[in-house]
Order: structure tokens, then C-alpha cells, then sequence
């Protein structure tokens, strides 16, 4: 039998590539499930198709209907969420809980911006702030606007979220009216192909307002004009090459990037064991080594505690991880599956041995027996925790992002002594700290805000509603500076900011009040 | 008699660069004045000591107390003010009116500054919008807050605005929390130096807090870190090469750029030649033609009327060029000085020969006579003005930038021509617009934003309030998108926004209220 062979979506047509072709499997069974290729596509017309055509059709509507078209796709989208669960079970390995913080993410993000969009209601341009008089008498004024930027976005996603990388990046483009050509990850490239695939065929969008291409990305920053943008999810060593390129270089390409993230967790020094913030800790610890088998770009790989409690923090987690089972998702008592795939297993394998130099295993995932598996074949692993009580000293629990279900615990003294371990991560997308005090638990988001993207602070009183470490919610800023990568995405309508462009309408009142422009909710 | 060598102010010291050095000049006598060398600094230590001293000591102060410091520096820039105005005549050739566009530009931007900034009172941080609740019982919140960067600040200038490019960037910097490093281009880095020695001298800001360094760059992009940022004003060569430095590739070092801009000046289809748009549209291109030698980013390039008044505005602007006497600054009758050296009068004149291939000429200053300087010595020119009837078809002047007194008048069919053809500049700092029908000029603004940091509209209503096509005003953004660099400065506090980072802070009502952050006013 022929594996069925991906079409790629470009310029409003679907396009073969052409050999060589990547074969997409099963990371537990090894089973052959899909072929992708994105050789030989004409991606100088595709960009240019997307930017005239996609482009000018969303722009001619009010940011109201094309809110109206997110909340057409969420609707469509959860209408068809069983099969991408059993597209992301096949294909990515994971468990039905962790399927859906990708599924389930990505559709309420879409009907968020929905949401969010319809309050815009008629306008093409937004005004950013008030005017401000220029001339004693008020005669001329300067008014800030936001207009969609008339280039298109190009995405360069990463494996671990197929369907809400897609998502979170997407519904604010189209809702600013600036089309979209995603490449994900190859690896996971069925499940972005399939919801492009729906929304195509549902006739949702204007043609050329949202591409798929799937395979390598050869060609794809050659394409990008002045205008465009590109948005990066995935490693370090990729965005150094974006950022060079001569696209961003020579021609302005505006680029946000996600890259690497050593993101920590703090138990703060009131908190004893038996306390509730102990408690809360250890769970959530426990939960983002494990959820999606640590490979989420916001999972806690470095957890804090005060030095009198080390030992015991080390016990709770040890225990709870204990109970961990892994194996095939299919089997209904396997809490946690598969890594993306072999390769990614070796990768997790190989840090986690440059990690263990400088560190003790306090719990050893490697020996742990797979549920329905066979560890030959299945890219399965249990969770590994380390430990160091030198953290000063431990410089590459600081640097090496082990994208797998492993974390490193630590002591400190004191919280500038826990804040300057933090730091060392050189830029993170989310720190989370537990305890019970406000004004403590307060002064110190602050002083670690301007090395984080988000603070996440869990406290008695939201043990049961607060979002999670390691969930994005699209209200709130996801990104981080430095190792981060240094952009910017959701955070509610500031995401709108990375497609648009501002300017300063210097003019006479008559002039500003006739804008047509609507204020950008704060 | 040995020619001063200015030091470098680095590390709380002033240190003297050793050979190979570098002669400034008068560019209509050809004086050497002083002399500067950045060579044998130690960097490293410099930008340690700014970002740890400096930012340590800047960050430990409020918006309000740095607010007074900015205060405390305008009025001590306003007191030596005739000091700088003869730096500028002697090493920048320019006129005193044209000084001023530099000098009391740079101190009506630091008062501004230190106005807004006294508004933000004792706070430490700010607040970014209002909380967003994340369930549905309102105990967990989302709150965005702004905090500066614990990075240096490194500004690397041009020549033509030695003191306002210095202080445009260093107020929104300083009032962030954020030490300064400037670098001055080398031809007109004194009156840089000066001011900064002032400051210093009048111990107005913490050590590290500025610094300066005068000579080649040779070593600064690399003495960056992840926190750090840079703001480079130039061309779009050289921002290429910051672009994909390691610092900028690797780090994740937050760039600001603003390149070259191939501005417009747009006469409306409804001004007639007689009608008082006419008229202010042929005042304000031989204006920005002329001030300061053409020698603005912003200045008017290409200016654009109805086919049936071309030969009218020809007309009228050569005219009005015929009447401004060039030459040596220090002569009363001069109404334009010197470009800045004569390696400017050579780039000047291989750019307008280069646009001379596509163009006819309607006025030429090529021979025009010189007041009071030597035509082999001076680097001195008059203005020209280009005209092109074919503009589709002269992609050069879309594309060159010609530092000096040079613009290209070109005919436009009907608007959508004329937006077409101002797009072919591919994104520029500004646009203005010429007319009488305010709902017009209103639509094409927002039709021009996307491609522009500010569309200047003048209508006969401002005709003697409106703050000119290429002056920038501190409360509007400067920056443009493509070409222009994709940078943006001021605008008002959103100049802050480059110095800060930005973080959710996700936590119960009782942490979000502790935060001790004050609203970012809009």
C-alpha cells in the first residue's frame, strides 16, 4: 500500500511536492503514516499570491467579520477535535490529556481572538493612544494608528505543538488581516496540514489568506519581501540563521523568535513540607516534567527550594514521579507517552548524560518498564530527576535545555541567592514561584519581570484556579528575552502589534477625527 | 600647537584613545579642530561597569527622580548653549538656524522627557493594561508590567545630528533606568563629547550612567550581552552588518535601526498652482531641501504633484532655490552652510549623477557661486532640484539616497498612482501630504501608514502652526518600516517601550495589587 503523500497548499491550490519525500511515523509503533515533501513548489508566486491576494481580501474586511471567520474556523475546528486527537496520537504519541493542551489550546485561542476581535467591530485601522496637541493653540495634533502590515507572516513552527503553534500565531495575523504561510515542523506536519485542509475546504478564508507547506524550508526566508514577517518557534542555533539571513539583514523582515528556555519553578523560604505552597510545588513540578513528556517550551527545568528543604522536595517529587506510567497512549493506565521520535529520544538521552556530570539522579526514569511498548522501537522515556546542591557551580543546568521529561532540583540560601540563580538561565519564558505571602511573592515577580515573559504565581488561594506553569494562556504574554529568544506573542490584542505597523498622523483635527479608526483596547 | 585630543568618558573615567587617531574638521576652512581615538579602550570592563554601576545606581532611583536629572541636564544644555552653537559652526559648517534644529532640538526633546517622565512619580515599574482574569471566579488575574532592561544602552549615531541623536535616544533611556554608551560618528563626534562632558562635569547622573566613546566602533557590537540593546541611526549597510552580528544573532540583543528613507512630499490633486496648498507644498520642499544641506534623514527626496502642475511647481520651487545664498556660515547672507566633509560632497555628487542618468535637471546648484569659502577647499554645494516625467520607469530615485540638497519633482495621474509610486520607496521615515479636503487626506494618511513612522499632513488651517515635514517631534513616533530601518523612537513614553521589558504577572488579586507599578498613561 502507498502512504498517502501531503499535498502542500499554496497560491489556492493544493501542490504535490516532488522527491525526495519525508515519511511521517508513529513514535511508538514505528508505523509509517504519512509522506510530506515541499520540493519543487513555486514559492516566489506562493508569497506573492498570499501578500496580494490573501492579503488585499483580508484587508478589505473589518477586523469584526474577519473575527467572525476565527469564530467560524473554532467552531469547525471543535466540530472535527476527535480526528485530530487520533491524528496526534498517531503521530505525536500522546496521551488524550496531552493531546488536548494542543487541540484544546489551540481551538480556545482561536475563539478567544474571535472574541476579542468582534469588539473592534467595523474599523480597518486602529488608533494607538490619544492625540496629542503639537501647537499651543491645538490646531495640530499627532495621532498614533495601527494598520496591517501589507506583507504576509510566514511561520516556522516547531514539532511539539502542531496544532496551537499553528493557532496562536494565526488567529491574531488573520484577525490584524495579514495572511498566513505556515511550515511546521516536519516531523508533526499532519495535524497543521489537516486543519489548513478543513478550513480550505470549508471555504473559510479568502484564497491566499492562509498556506501550508509542508517538508523542508529551502527557499522559504528567499521569499520574504520588506513587508513580511516571519515567526520562529524552535531552537537557538535556527534563529541565529533567520536573524542573518539577508531577508532580515538587508530588507527589515520584522521576526519574532522562540527559542531555548532553562524556565524554572521556586518554593518560597516560608514554605515547609506539609504546607499548602510545598504541596502545590511538588505538583506542578511533577505535572511539567511530564505533560507531553517535558516537551512543552515553558515545562519547569530548574525547581528551587530553600536549603532546609531540599531533601524533603527531593522525596515528594521522587515519589510522585514514581507513579508516573509511560508507554502507548492507546493503553488506557499510561499516564505519559512518547517522545516526538527516536532521534528527539537520543537527543533527551545525550543532555541528559552532559547534565549528570555536573548533578546526582535523585530519580531514575531509565530503567522504568514501557506499558504496550517496546523500548527497541518506541521513543519512550520515563522521568528523570537530578539534583545539585552546588547550583553555583552546576553551569550547565543553567544552559542545557533538555527537551524531554527531566528537571534539575537545587537548593538555595536565600532569594537573591535563588533570584541569581534564575538569572543565570540568561533570559526565560516563565518563572513560577509558590507561596503564601503577597507583598513577598509580589516584590519578587517584579524584580524577576525583566528576565521573564510571564511570572506564574501560585498561592493558597488559586491552588484550584490557577492556569498552570506551563500553560499559555492567550491572554497573557508568551516569550521571553535573551536565551528566550526575545519575542513577543499573545498577551490578548498586543499581539496585534507584530503585524501591524504605527505611525504618527501629524494633521489638524478635521484631519484625525476623520481616521476611521477605532481605539485599541487596553 | 598640538590639536586637543577629546577623551572618552568610560567607566566613570575619562581615558584618552591611543593611535592611530583621527582629525576633525572645519568643512568650509578645512581647520583641523580636535582629535579622537577610541583605539586600546578597555570595552569589556567599560560595559560591565555601565550595566552593573550605572543601571545598579539608575534603577535604584524612580521615573520621578530620573525625570529631575533629565530636567537638571536640559536646563544645563540650555545654559551652554552658544558653546555648542560654535562647535557646530566650526566642525558642522551649518548656519545657526540650522544648528538649532540640532541643538535646541536635543533640549526641547530632554525637557519633554523630563516633563512626562515627573508624571510617572515614584514608581519602579509600570503597568501594562488592566488585569485580565484567568478564571472564571476572578481569584487568578493576569497583569502585564513593564520594567527596564538590566542591559547597557549602546547608540551608535550619525553625524548629522551630533546632540539631538544623542539626547533623543539617551532621555527615553535614562528615564527607563537605562546607562547610555554613545558613539558618536567620528566626523562631528565634539559637540557628542562636549555635552556629555558637561553632564558629567556637573555631576548630574550616576557613574556609568553615560558614557562616550569617540573613534571607530571597532569591539562594541561585541562587547554586548542578552539584556543589552542597541540603536544605530545609518546606513542600511552597516545596519546589516549589526543585524547579523553574533551579539544581535546569538544573544538575542534587542536592535533599534533606522537606515535610509526615501521620504515624499505629495502635493493634492485639488491644489492648484495660486491655492495656499500650492504654496505651502513648494515652501516645505525647498525647506527640507535646504536645511541643514539636505543633511536629514527626514528630508524631502521625492515630491510628487498632478501631471497638469508639474511645469508650475517646477517652476516655483527652482525659483525659490535660486534666491538661497550657500556658503560659509559665519557670513550673515548665508542661508545654507557646508555638508560635513568632503568625502559627504563627493558621495553627493556620484548619487545625483547617478539620478541624473534618469532625470532631467530643473535647477541647477551646481555652479552656483560660494559666499565666503573656497570652492576647492569648502564642502560646500547648492542646491539642485531633479525632475523626471517618466517616474514608473526611474527606479533610481525610488532607491538612492542622496545625503544633501537634492530632491526629484514627478508628475502622478490620479492618487492610487501617487500612493503606488511613494511605495516604491519601500518604506520610508515620512510623508507628507499638501491639500484642503480633509476626509482625502484623512483616507490617504491611513492609506500611507503602513509604509511610514509619520504622515505629516499640512492643509491652510496649520499653515503657520504645522511643526514641518522633516522636524522631529518628540511626541510622535520616528521610525520607518523596510528601507527606513523597521526602527522606532520616540513618540511620546512609547520611546519607553525599547528600554523595558515586558512580563505577565499572573497571581491572586492580593500579589497583582502589590506590585507597587504605576499605569503606563497612553
Amino acid at each position: 500500500m502507498t502512504i498517502e503523500l501531503l499535498k502542500n497548499y499554496l497560491a489556492g491550490e493544493w501542490v504535490a511536492g516532488q522527491d525526495p519525500v519525508t515519511v511521517l511515523s508513529d513514535p511508538v509503533t514505528g508505523e509509517a503514516l504519512v509522506r510530506v515533501s515541499s520540493a519543487g513548489l513555486d514559492l516566489a508566486h506562493a508569497f506573492t499570491f498570499a501578500r496580494e491576494r490573501g492579503g488585499g481580501a483580508l484587508r478589505a474586511m473589518s477586523y469584526g467579520e474577519r473575527a467572525e471567520r476565527l469564530g467560524a474556523i473554532a467552531k469547525l475546528l471543535q466540530a472535527r477535535r476527535d480526528d485530530y486527537h487520533a491524528i496526534a496520537t498517531a503521530n505525536s504519541g500522546t496521551t488524550r490529556n496531552d493531546s488536548a493542551v494542543d487541540i484544546d489550546g489551540a481551538i480556545y485561542t482561536v475563539g478567544q481572538y474571535a472574541r476579542w476581535g468582534a469588539a473592534l467591530g467595523d474599523a480597518r485601522a486602529l488608533l494607538d493612544g490619544a492625540a496629542a496637541s503639537l501647537a499651543k493653540d491645538g490646531t495640530f495634533q499627532s495621532q498614533h494608528v495601527l494598520v496591517p502590515t501589507r506583507g504576509v507572516a510566514l511561520f516556522i513552527n516547531a514539532f511539539n505543538f502542531p496544532a496551537w503553534g499553528l493557532w496562536e500565531k494565526a488567529a491574531p495575523a488573520l484577525l490584524s488581516g495579514v495572511p498566513v504561510i505556515v511550515k511546521p515542523a516536519t516531523a508533526t506536519a499532519w495535524l497543521t496540514q489537516r486543519m489548513v485542509a478543513d478550513v480550505v475546504a470549508a471555504d473559510l478564508l479568502p484564497a491566499g489568506a492562509l498556506s501550508v507547506i509542508c517538508g523542508g524550508s529551502a527557499g522559504l526566508l528567499d521569499a520574504l519581501q520588506p513587508f513580511d514577517l516571519v515567526s520562529f518557534t524552535g531552537s537557538a542555533q535556527t534563529a541565529a540563521v533567520i536573524r542573518s539571513h539577508p531577508a532580515v539583514a538587508d530588507r527589515s523582515v520584522r521576526v519574532n523568535i522562540e527559542a531555548d528556555s532553562l524556565n524554572s519553578a521556586l518554593l518560597m523560604p516560608d514554605a515547609e513540607p506539609g504546607s499548602e505552597s510545598f504541596a502545590l510545588f511538588v505538583r506542578e513540578v511533577v505535572r511539567e516534567m511530564t505533560v507531553k513528556s517535558g516537551q512543552k517550551c515553558t515545562a519547569i527545568r530548574r525547581a528551587l527550594v530553600p536549603q532546609a528543604v531540599y531533601d524533603a522536595a527531593a522525596e515528594a517529587i521522587a515519589t510522585q514521579l514514581a507513579g508516573v506510567s509511560v508507554g502507548n497512549p492507546r493503553n488506557e493506565s499510561v499516564r505519559m507517552g512518547a517522545l516526538v521520535n527516536r532521534e528527539q529520544l537520543e537527543n533527551v538521552r545525550a543532555g541528559l548524560a552532559e547534565l549528570r556530570t555536573q548533578t546526582k539522579v535523585l530519580h531514575d526514569g531509565s530503567l522504568a518498564p514501557l506499558v504496550d511498548a517496546d523500548p527497541a522501537v518506541a521513543a519512550c522515556m520515563a522521568p528523570t530527576l537530578l539534583g545539585t546542591t552546588t547550583p553555583d557551580d552546576a553551569d550547565r543546568v543553567h544552559r542545557i535545555e533538555v527537551f524531554g521529561p527531566v528537571a534539575t532540583l537545587m537548593p538555595y540560601r536565600d532569594l537573591p541567592h535563588a533570584a541569581a540563580l534564575i538569572r543565570r538561565g540568561e533570559g526565560s519564558l516563565v518563572a513560577s514561584l509558590y507561596g503564601a505571602e503577597p507583598a513577598t511573592l509580589a516584590g519578587l515577580a517584579v524584580d524577576l519581570a525583566d528576565s521573564h515573559g510571564r511570572v506564574h504565581v501560585v498561592s493558597p488561594a488559586v491552588a484550584r484556579t490557577h492556569s498552570g506553569h506551563g500553560n499559555v494562556m492567550p491572554q497573557s504574554l508568551h516569550g521571553g528575552p535573551g536565551r528566550a529568544g526575545g519575542g513577543e506573542e499573545l498577551g490578548g490584542l498586543r499581539a496585534l502589534g507584530f503585524y501591524h505597523r504605527r505611525a504618527a498622523v501629524q494633521a489638524e483635527p478635521a484631519v484625525i477625527g476623520a481616521l476611521g479608526a477605532v481605539p485599541l483596547p487596553q
